[in-house]
């Protein structure tokens, strides 16, 4: 058995089930290897950058790594926007980049590059396998450090001869680590600060916004009065009908700082203090409000539930008590198309279950706010900030999920960057409804614009920021991938379609000129 | 004035006219500048790959820097495959990524990353500048050190404060260094060894494979009777009717060992000895055959001309001697497309004075020889390897050389990366002629499957190697970024549609389904 193969064998072994792979010559002894492991669904992304912001939307939804697949430097480079976000989302994503035999890297051919180096920027762990013996000794260790938790990007260099010569066969993956407890005193801290009676907030991140986070967080909050937030792009957010409630932290400073100035304790919960996205002139770059003191109740490698679930204990939080969101659509709209119309659209359409990657970015708050009513449903948001993921994530959901519908919310600028992930949405029927909002703008630029003091751009400002003079046209776009595309042009029209999308299945792609 | 615009004025001190730019919120102080500065014109690109790429384009036609403006690590990893590519074509380009104010790095902003440890693998220089009385002298070194010759990659991180503040103003350009000067002994040695009537072949690259080191190159060949070769890929080939004839050295090892079998002596001028792209299973790293003694006369930091230059001296060629290409078109084929009849028919159409980006891939060799007789006219070739080059590259040759038409022969598969160039050519306007060679494969990567020994690859291994299921329609991704698209169906369709292409300005491309 070759190196590749007992790699490969490993990671199956491991519970390793789908490999998002855009191969080269240093890798076609894992390709060929792949068709003897009937275990491990090989997807192809005809973009590296597709591949791992899959990646990183598979195993926001399933909590264990999916292996990419990526060629030399050059391909680990084209990937690197989407695990710098899979990174900040703590998402376990296990990289395999073929590199030249061990022999050959010293003649300095084309391809080679410092691939160590330029990994480790969006990698928690980088090694370079040089040997078929240990190479699944190293498959399992990436394995366990990138499903952690927390996750984190294992990135394993594999030298070619690595791969083609023969190994021992697989090995035995690695008892899992599970979550670091909290300890008691933490605990009894949170507690008697809450017990206070003084206004104070939990901001929840990673697990602390999945269901069984949120309950506690909300028990917690009807007994002591505390207020129940989640940071501003969580990496999986469950909410809708039945679940209990959080707010997401805004974006721009000037709106935390304003959310969050009668919070006297603010007590962290898997989630870092705030902080500003970009620090703006005269701006702060802590977002914690003078005279507030912040808490750490759980760090992000520690067992965020149940740290909230002690806290429920210790101030006595009845077992039923909590807020949870009251079933309540929006009517279908009818008339133009704006973002409060796509937003009540949605908000009428949305199936229960629906997993929505969100990079709607400036078009996407009247959407957020008028499907929180729905059936459940789960929201991945741009964790990393790093545009360009959210078709992808949506295609991985997709394969990670199956039988739920998954919907894209994409503005132009960002999906113009990983547009080729349609064509993997379609080669693998996937069930993904793709809506384009087509502001024909970098919106947020423009915003980011006049933050910075200028108000009147000139034209070349306008021209960097502008999508228009060619307008896209992503039902072009969208067919010449093979994924069926329209263009409503009312609310009702919009509504229809989402509808029929849901319905039928395979991707789709909706465009909205806004 | 601030720090920003002190940088752009430096730069065009010092004769950078273009930066290709997607920016972002860390940017904004330059986007603002920028319309303060008349004389930089500003290219975007609607994904930092195509503006890398573009800038390998414009550097590789003008032997200048542009700029490119990218938006932190992320924006920066998006560029990464392109910069390698000019990196190892040795294209002066000055990259400026934004990054955060200084005092906001510590707060690990979810932007945040080590920009500088992912630069260094495709930089010949990274600095960070950190004030705005310091950025223009900053910038001043960058493009002195991008320049050469030879042309390098400059890195500069731009922390925002430092653009955003009062600075003192623009600085002098720094004096031009110019090539290093090959010592008389290396002349001399190889003066030698070419009087000794041995097998003996001169190895081209750089600017060996300009006008006036392909005339030296040939005068020593009628000479001495060596051989005249250039690197597989060099990054710019002028080549055509008139112009003295070049032997490129083939791709795959075994075709480069037969070439070089009765070569004696292999004079290196500004080429590395020739390496194998990857080592195969009973191949080897070097390509100089046994018995063959490598002499280097010049190095890519020498001056490669001025070297050959003197060997023509010391060996008493005459001035008017060596071959010249003679001027011969292949006829306008009739009949089936195929690499034979695509290659006559782009042999027959060829303009004068045309660039062509050459990523053409296995589809490309026909064509490369139907237009060796062709009025004189540029190549470019995939010098690092990376793909996902030629489009972007086409772009900013004609963004460099209105007056000239541009070809770019793209294979589908490497189009597929980059494809977002199309815009910029429509919002330009520029004459690029987009071939794309859809052969609906990876085709080197099904012929790699079966040099690594996979004779009968297995469904996984050919569904990661071929590119149906859905098929591309290259008509409508263009159509879908504003540039108009066909796809002929026979040789003289083809040939037809090239010459209109030729004709009438502005963007088109042409999809040969193969």
């Amino acid at each position: 058995m070759t190196g590749a193969e007992s790699l490969l064998r490993t990671a199956v072994g491991a519970g390793v089930e789908v490999c998002f792979a855009n191969p080269g010559t240093t890798e076609m002894d894992i390709v060929g290897a792949l068709d003897e492991v009937a275990e491990m669904r090989t997807v192809l992304g005809l973009f590296e950058g597709v591949c791992t912001g899959m990646a990183d939307g598979y195993g926001r939804m399933t909590d264990k790594p999916a292996l990419t697949l990526l060629h030399l430097g050059v391909g680990l480079g084209n990937g690197i926007a989407n695990l710098h976000n899979a990174r900040r989302a703590r998402t376990p994503i296990v990289n395999l980049i073929g590199d030249h035999p061990t022999a050959h890297i010293p003649y300095d051919a084309p391809l080679t590059s410092d691939i160590e180096t330029m990994a480790k920027p969006v990698s928690n762990w980088v090694w370079v396998s040089t040997s078929a013996e240990q190479i699944s000794h190293d498959a399992a260790e990436a394995i366990a450090t990138a499903t952690g938790p927390p996750g984190g990007i294992a990135t394993l260099i594999t030298r070619a001869d690595a791969l083609r010569e023969a190994s021992n066969g697989p090995v035995a993956p690695r008892e899992p680590k599970g979550p670091n407890s909290v300890g008691d005193g933490a605990i009894d801290k949170v507690a008697e600060i809450l017990r206070k009676g003084e206004t104070a907030a939990l901001l929840l991140s990673g697990h602390g916004v999945r269901e069984a986070g949120l309950v506690a967080a909300n028990r917690i909050a009807a007994q002591t009065g505390c207020q129940v937030l989640s940071d501003c792009f969580p990496a999986r957010l469950e909410r809708g009908a039945g679940l209990p409630p959080v707010d997401r932290l805004p974006y721009f400073p000037e709106l935390v700082l304003e959310r969050l100035k009668d919070v006297r304790h603010l007590i962290l919960a898997g989630a870092p203090a705030p902080v500003s996205f970009f620090l703006y002139p005269d701006g702060q770059s802590s977002l914690v409000p003078e005279g507030c003191e912040v808490h750490t109740l759980a760090t992000p490698d520690e067992d965020i539930v149940h740290a909230l679930e002690a806290v429920t204990e210790a101030v006595g939080a009845p077992g039923n008590a909590g807020a949870r969101t009251e079933l309540s659509r929006p009517d279908a709209p009818t008339g133009g198309l704006d973002t409060h119309s796509v937003g009540a659209a949605i908000g009428a359409a949305l199936p229960e279950g629906a997993i929505i990657a969100d990079e709607s970015a400036t078009s996407g708050p009247p959407t957020y706010f008028l499907t929180r009513g729905c059936p459940p449903h789960t929201g991945m948001y741009l964790t990393g900030g790093g545009i360009g993921w959210g078709l992808p994530a949506a295609t991985g959901a997709a394969v990670a999920c199956p039988d739920r519908p998954v919907l894209a919310l994409q503005g132009d600028g960002g999906g113009m960057y990983t547009l080729q992930a349609l064509w993997t949405q379609a080669r693998e029927g996937l069930n993904v409804t793709n809506v384009i909002f087509s502001n024909r703008k970098y919106q947020i630029l423009q915003m980011e614009l006049m933050r910075a003091g200028i108000n009147k751009p000139g034209e070349k400002a306008k021209a960097l920021t502008d999508l228009v003079d060619p307008e896209l046209d992503w039902r072009q776009l969208a067919g010449g991938m093979g994924v069926p595309a329209c263009r409503p042009e009312s609310a009702e029209a919009f509504h229809s379609e989402l509808q029929k999308s849901f319905r039928e299945p395979g991707p789709h792609l909706i465009e909205l000129v806004l």
